[in-house]
C-alpha cells in the first residue's frame, strides 16, 4: 500500500511517499514544495494543489494522510494553515483518495514513541526506519514522511513493536546520536 | 461582466452571481450551499468545491470574489474558515478565474456605506440594489451577493455615488424600513 503523507504550510508543504507492506516500509519519494514569498495566497494554493496532483498522478498512492491543526497558534496563522491544508486535501479528494488526519502529537508518538519529540528526533527516526541515513531531509519533508508512516502504523500494525521509541532507540544505538 | 461572490463557511457557504454592466447590476443566481453536520471535514470541502465548479460551469463568471478573514475569531474557527475558503478558491483557480479578496468591512462599506453595518442592513441594501425585494435571501446568500457587488463597485465605478449608504437610504426610504 502506497501512502502519501503531507505536512502542509503556506510557505512550504512537505510530502512523502512510502510503500508499506506489513511491517516493511520503503521510501518512494519525498520533497518539500516551496511557495514563493512574493506570490499571493491564491497562487500559492494553486501551486500546492498542482504539485500534489502531479505527485499523485506520478506515484498512484492508495491513501493520503495529512497533519491536523495544532492548537494555540494565532488566528491568522491558523487561517493560512487551513487554506494550505485544504489545497492539499482537494488534490487528494479530486483524485478519489481517502483523507486521514493526524495531530502532530499522534504522529510523533507513532514514530518516536514520544508525543513531544523534537523535529530533529522525528527526522532521525525517519531516516532510520526508511534506511535513509544519507538523505538530508528538510523538517517539512521528514514530518511528511512521519505522517505517512504514522498512517501506515495505524493501518498495518497497530500493536506492533517495530518502533519502541526514541529513548529505546538511543539506548540501543548510542553511537548514532551525533547531533 | 459576471461576478461570482462567495461567503465561505464550513457549515454554510453562500454564493451570488451578479451581471454588472457599468452601474447596472443584475441578479443571475444566488443560494447557500449547506454542509451536512454529520459529514467529516474533507467531505464538506469536496461538497463546496464540486458545487462551485457546477456554478462556474453553469454560469461562466468572469471574476471571482471571496470574503477574507475576520480577525479575533478563535484559532479552530479560523482553521475551518481557511479550509472552506481554500476549497472555494480552488474551484475558481482550477477554472482559471482570478481570485479577489475583500474584508467584511470593505464589503459592508461598499454596499451600505457603513463598514459596521449589520447583516440585516446588508441584506436590505442587496435586495434594493438588485431589485429583489421579494427574495428571502439567507444572510450567507446576501453576504455573497454583497461581495460580488463590492467587487463590481471596485472594478466599475470606484467613485460612483450610486450607494451612499444605509443612513441616507433610510432617510430617503423611511417607509421601507419595516423590521
Amino acid at each position: 500500500m502506497i501512502i502519501l503523507g503531507i505536512d502542509p504550510g503556506s510557505r512550504a508543504t512537505g510530502y512523502g511517499l512510502v510503500d508499506q507492506s506489513g511491517s516493511d516500509e520503503q521510501l518512494l519519494a519525498a520533497d518539500t514544495i516551496r511557495l514563493g514569498d512574493t506570490d499571493d495566497h491564491p497562487t500559492r494554493l494553486k501551486h500546492i494543489y498542482d504539485a500534489l496532483v502531479d505527485v499523485i498522478d506520478g506515484h498512484g498512492p492508495d491513501e493520503f494522510a495529512i497533519e491536523m491543526p495544532v492548537y494555540g497558534q494565532n488566528p491568522q496563522s491558523m487561517l493560512k494553515l487551513g487554506r494550505a491544508q485544504a489545497a492539499a486535501m482537494m488534490a487528494a479528494l479530486n483524485r478519489d483518495l481517502p483523507v486521514a488526519q493526524y495531530t502532530p502529537k499522534e504522529v510523533k508518538k507513532s514514530v518516536t514513541g514520544n508525543g513531544n519529540a523534537s523535529k530533529k528526533q522525528v527526522r532521525f527516526m525517519i531516516q532510520s526506519i526508511l534506511s535513509a541515513e544519507e538523505k538530508t531531509f528538510t523538517h517539512d519533508t521528514s514530518d511528511a514522511l512521519a505522517i505517512a508512516l504514522c498512517h501506515g502504523n495505524r493501518d498495518a500494525h497497530d500493536d506492533s513493536e517495530s518502533y519502541t521509541g526514541w529513548a529505546s532507540f538511543v539506548d540501543a544505538n548510542p553511537d548514532r546520536v551525533s547531533e
